[in-house]
Order: C-alpha cells, then structure tokens, then sequence
C-alpha cells in the first residue's frame, strides 16, 4: 500500500505546502509570533488565500452562513451523508504557524491531489476552514462549529474581545455571518448530512517528538471548564502604615490560591486522574496599582481540563471550595463569572481503527494518545457524527511563537488523510 | 499654655481648612479617588491655590529652581538658619486626600495665623509644598526633596511614568525646574541654611485610630527597598497539551515566590524585627496572555520597609535567595531591576522632646510611634537636619480613596506646629 500513497504526493504538492504555509506566515507575522485574529483580518485573509488556491484547481469554493470557508470535491453517490475534513485557520495572540491552519491545508491538498489525479471519491468531501476556533479572543472555543450547529447563546454573541472589549457580535457582522440566524440558534448544518469529520492537526503537547513517531491516532478530546475571570477583592493600604495582622492582601490571597491549586493537582494526578490546570491570565490592575500600595484587586483565570466530565466537576468544586478557605483566611472575597464548559469528547471507535490500519498498511509508525487540547472535532462529535482525528508531531508545543512541524511529517498525515477520505463508510 | 493655643485657632482659619480641603478634592477628584500626578497638572493646580491663597494673606509666594513652592514669613533674625516646615501635594492614583496635603495646609494656616496676629517669629519660617513625594509615577520617592539636595541621578530623571513612559526628566522640564542643575547634583538648598524642618502628616496606619489619640510624634522613619520589576521566565505553551512535569509556568513560580517571602516575612515578626512586604503590582502580559496559555512570564514588584538598615538588607539576601530556589525548582528565571534604597531616618530627640512637651502643656493626649511610610522628612533628617514628624490620626489608611481625617484633629496638629515654629532654637 506504500506505493499508492505516493500516487497522491507528488513533488508539486510539497512545494505547493511549503509556499501555502510560508505565505500564511508572512501574510500574519505581528513581529515576534503569528497573530490571526478570530472574524478579524488576518483570519479572512488566510481564508481568502486558501480559497484562491482551491479556485485555480477547479474545486467547488463557498462560505456557508458562518462565512467558515467550504470547499468541495463532489463524489459518486451525491445521496450519501459527505465526509468532511479540515479545521480552523484563526490562532492565540503571538501564537504559531501550524496550529489549525496545518488541518486546512492537508484537506486542500487532499482535494487537489484526487482533483488533479481525476479520482472522484466514493462520497462527496468537504473541506471546512472553521472560523474563530481559538477561545483567546472571546473566551469561547470553536465558534465557527458551534455556530454551524446553532449552539451558540446570545450570551455567546455578548462576550467581549479580551483586548478591546468588542463583542463577538461585532466581529461575526463585519465578516457577514448570518447572526440574526445564529442568534436563534438555527441548525445551518444538519448533523445527520456528514458521515464523519477526519480532523489533521499539529500535536500540541510532546508526546509524539519524544516517542519519534510522525504522527498519531486521537482516542479522544479534554472537555474543559474555565472562569476567564476569578476577581479576589481585600483592601487596598498604605504599604508601609499597614502591618501584616491587619491586611487584606489580594496578590497574597491570589498566591496562596494558585498554590492550593496546584497541590491540588498534583495529587490527583498521582490518584492517577487525567486533568490539567492553567492560570494563563493573572493581574493587579495597572489603572490603581502601586509600588507602595497594599494590593486591593487582584484577578486571575482558570482552565481545567480533564478527559473525563466527573473529573472537570470535582476540581471546579475543589476551585470554589478553596476560594472560600483562603477568603475566610485572608479576609478577602472571591467572585466567579459564569464557568464556560465543554464536555469531553471521546472519538470513534471505528475510525480510530481505520486510521491505525491505514497507517500500518503503509508502513507508517503511530501510536495512539489523547488530546489535551480541544478542537472543532469535539463538537462535530458531540453531535453524534463519527469523528476521528490525526495528530502530526511538533517538537516546540503550540500557542507559541516556536511551534515547529517537519514537512515530511505533514506530508505523511496528509497522506493518510487522503486515504481515509476515499473510504466509502 | 492651653489658652494659648486658642489664639492661633479663630473660627475663621477652621472654615479656610475646611474649605482648602473641599477644593483640593473638588480639583483633583479622578471618579473613584483623589489623583494628583508628580509634577503633572493636579499637582500644579493644588500648588497654585496654595499660593493664591498664601499671597492673599502677604505671605512671601516664590517657587525654588525644583518648582516647589516656597511660603516665607520673616523672623526677627535673618542670620539664623531657617525652620522648615511643610510636606506635599501629590498623591498617588486614586489616593486620598489628606496624604501630603494636610502637611502643607498646616503649615499654611500657621503662617496664616502668625501674620494675621501680626507675631514675628524669632527665626524666618518657610513652608515648602514639595513635588513629587509618592514612588506610585516614577518608582522614585521624594523627588522634590531629593532634587532640592542634589541627590537625584542621571538615572532617577531616565526613570519612566509607571503608565504612559514618559520620563521624570520630561515631567521636570513641564514645570519649568531647572533640569541641567538637577541632573549635575547640584544643592539647590543648603543644609546648613535649614535650622529644622517639621514635617505634619496623617498618619497611614491604624495605631491612633486604635489607641484613641488625636497626634503622635514619630520616632523614626522606615527605610525601603524596593524592585520596580522583578520578571519571571517560564515557557509559554499550550495549555491543554503540556502536562505538570514538563511545564515551566511563570504564574505558579511567581505565586511559590510569593509564599515563601510572606512566610519568612511571618518568621521575621515573630523574631522582633521591623518591617513590612509588599508586591503591590503582579501580573501576567496582557498582550500576550491567553486563558489557554501555559503563561511563559509574570511581572510583580517587591517593598521592603524597615526601621534598619541591617533588616533590609537581610531580607533583601533572602529575596534573592528564594528567586533562585525557585527558579532551580521550577525552572524559570528571575530577573531583577536595580534596586531603590532609601535608608532609615531617625527623627531629631531634641525635638521629639520639644513635641511631647508642647502637646503635654496644652493636655494634648498623645503618644511616640514609628513610621513605615517614608516621608520627605527622612531626606531632610538623612542631610543632616534637626527633623520632627507630627502625625494626625486616620481612620482609613492613606493610598486609598477611604482616607479620614477629622477637622478637628487637624487642628491640634496645627496648634502643636504653630507654637514649634516659634520655638527659638
């Protein structure tokens, strides 16, 4: 089977990847990392270039009315639910190159290998490029796809951009999305017309770098739980008038919280649950703090995420539970905003198989591993279509400006992808 | 001696400070507190009604070559050295009224008084409303007093506003100060010239207020040092995808950090020693932080106050020592700024006594404590100069818009400065 692979990895397509990727980059360097926005400029612009390239190769290109890019390669049986592939091309603030945008164009060049090799597949394959994935922005993942199945709330809409306060509203008009449909929470996709959604994306933790393998079969996808915004509030003071006895010290109190925390989850880590824990966002606020000043405010953030729902509940309890302890200690007070929850999703048994056999039939060595991370995928699993995803190694994590993906290891995940596109259930 | 008193205190002066007060506040109110910028308008404009208002009453009303604002009622003996008296006009952001200003109203109202009771003192008194006393704009104390002495640096002027930075030296020029006899040291006042300085203020704790007693003479001044900005470097990394063992998480170093100094710091009172700690700005880089972001730096700034040099110093050593314990423990770095000293300032025992004595023969209760806020008075006292603090009792601790003081423990301060000032030697 190793030799059909080739058939659809000619040279070309690896120089067209390279250029797709560095033009990608250019088009969104910030001057330390790769900065496309969610429904902001830079996003529309990859999109806009993904789309040129699907035009010129003939295939089918739309936006649907989330304005997520759809691009289509018709198969035999119109009849039959399509299998769509593709993820998202939006990332964090100074994050990297490869984080989402590396699914898309492994679908792109999917699609153009069968296009340009004359193959018309089984069933019908969408490509999707989904649109504001990443939560840095608004706080909220996978807009894009929970847009798609009518799952967002008008409380979604509200949310503020972190840095400018702009609500995500805002941003979904400028790109011309169908928010007065979304808002109803309309189904612009009907689950039971994909077949299954086959997801490529870069690894974003180590495990595939250390094992030295290219890529991965994903068993299933973290949920998550988060508070963009836990507020400790004590009293502010003179520094130097205000003996420890009688202080409120929010930056302590905050302290003395995030180091519960994280004993916390080292020992339920050891207790041999699969959870995380990050404090990506903390601060005094600059508009009244001082050197000299007892700390009156202070404000963090919290994600947990777990493979398992029962796990992201016990430690949002234990998160509550020990914000009343230090508050009692401290003489501070803790407020929570409302908690943004996404589920764990595990992936299809069957596909998992498909892709583990695709792989050995090729010589291609894998493993399988969960997902820290979470992904479009997880919602296309949630509601009840098979979905599998394929992870690529990347020796740098992501998010980060030194996210890192070898092209060959790109090339052997698109290789699969193709494969599995082809088959017919 | 009581009836004294009485004489400098008509109704009339209590209606002046209470409507000094009411129009500082009305000139300087931010929404939330009281803000006047280091030698920014707030500041000029409180300058310019003291001035107004010392000019109206014939009172000498010249600025010295650091833009203070310098009031002089002639004594009997220009030979002799001066008395000085005053304190100043800033706050820091979203501060409290009464912090600097109650200084420079008191010594107004004594002058005041002394020229409406035609009384010639037997030595020139000169109230001096100095610039730029609070560390919150440029992390630098005292810069009137510093400067007036030729103390201030090349660097001290470099030295940028914490908000907008703008450097001092920029501030400096706006006010016409004579920036390039600043910058060479030059001593723009002669210590020798200077026979005490007397320095009002409220009080920034809560000892008064607990023991029920309108004054206090200070003792001793705190000396600080402080770090602007210490940063912490981790690596930035997705957070779902990087377990704990393999994180280098800037947040959750910072906040072991700052558990294990307010566990020295706990240590260190329980051994007697004096001093107080305090990080009163933190915080992860709102440009690059992200609610699914292992954070890779944080940012907070340290205070440490003490009544002795050896104390600060001490604690100091260990506030480097536990950089590096945690820096090997969790693999991050610690940067640090260049420290800011200002030593511990001993107050004069010779007017101490002449201040106990003064409240005792008017049946003032009163009692001696510390200062840990630091005060223009410690640079006067550190040239070499008779030094004395008086302290007003406050309800609510100062560098907050909560700031109390009653009118009419203003006023037995007064009192108590109006008669000091008379004092012939």
């Amino acid at each position: 089977m190793a030799a059909d692979f080739s058939k659809f990895l000619s040279d070309e397509l690896r120089v067209l990847a390279v250029e797709l990727f560095a033009e990608l980059r250019r088009s969104s360097f910030d001057g330390v990392g790769i900065t496309r926005e969610s429904f902001g400029p830079a996003e529309s612009a990859a999109q806009e270039m993904i789309a040129r390239v699907a035009a010129k190769e003939s295939l089918a290109v739309e936006c649907d009315r989330v304005r997520n890019l759809v691009v289509t390669l018709p198969g035999r049986d119109a009849s039959k639910p399509f299998i769509a592939t593709g993820s998202h091309l939006d990332s964090v603030p100074r994050g990297g190159n490869y984080d989402g945008a590396a699914g898309v164009v492994a679908g792109l060049l999917a699609l153009i290998s069968l296009r340009r090799l004359g193959i018309q597949p089984p069933r019908t394959i969408k490509l999707l490029a989904l649109r504001g994935e990443e939560s840095a922005w608004f706080g909220k993942s996978w807009v894009g796809s929970h847009a798609l199945f009518g799952l967002l709330t008008e409380a979604d809409l509200a949310r503020p951009r972190f840095d400018n306060g702009r609500p995500l509203r805002a941003y979904l008009m400028d790109v011309g999305a169908d928010v007065h449909a979304i808002a109803h929470g309309e189904q612009l996709l009907d689950p039971q017309a994909v077949g299954a959604f086959v997801e490529v994306h870069i690894e974003q933790g180590p495990v595939l770098e250390a094992k030295k393998l290219p890529v991965g079969v994903v068993t299933s996808i973290y949920g998550n739980l988060r508070h963009m915004e836990i507020t400790c509030c004590g009293t502010a003071a003179h520094a130097g008038a205000t003996p420890r006895f009688l202080r409120r010290d929010a930056v302590v109190a905050v302290a003395d919280y995030i180091m519960r925390l994280d004993r916390h989850w080292a020992q339920w880590l050891e207790s041999r649950k699969q959870l995380v824990i990050t404090h990506g966002m903390l601060g005094t606020d600059p508009k009244e703090h001082a050197i000299s000043r007892v700390p009156g405010a202070a404000r963090l953030s919290i994600e947990i995420r777990a493979d398992d729902y029962e796990t992201l509940k016990g430690f949002h309890e234990l998160v509550q539970m020990e914000a009343g302890m230090v508050a009692r200690e401290r003489g501070v007070t803790f407020t929570f905003d409302e908690p943004i929850v996404n589920r764990p999703a595990p992936m299809d048994p069957g596909w998992m198989e498909r892709l583990d056999e695709l792989c050995g039939k090729a010589g291609i060595k894998h493993m399988r591993l969960a997902s820290g991370a979470g992904h479009d995928a997880a919602v296309f699993a949630h509601m009840g279509i098979p979905t599998a995803m394929l992870f690529i190694r990347n020796a740098n994590g992501s998010h980060n400006p030194h996210e890192h993906m070898e092209i060959d290891d790109f090339l052997v995940a698109t290789q699969v992808l193709t494969e599995a596109l082809l088959l017919s259930d």
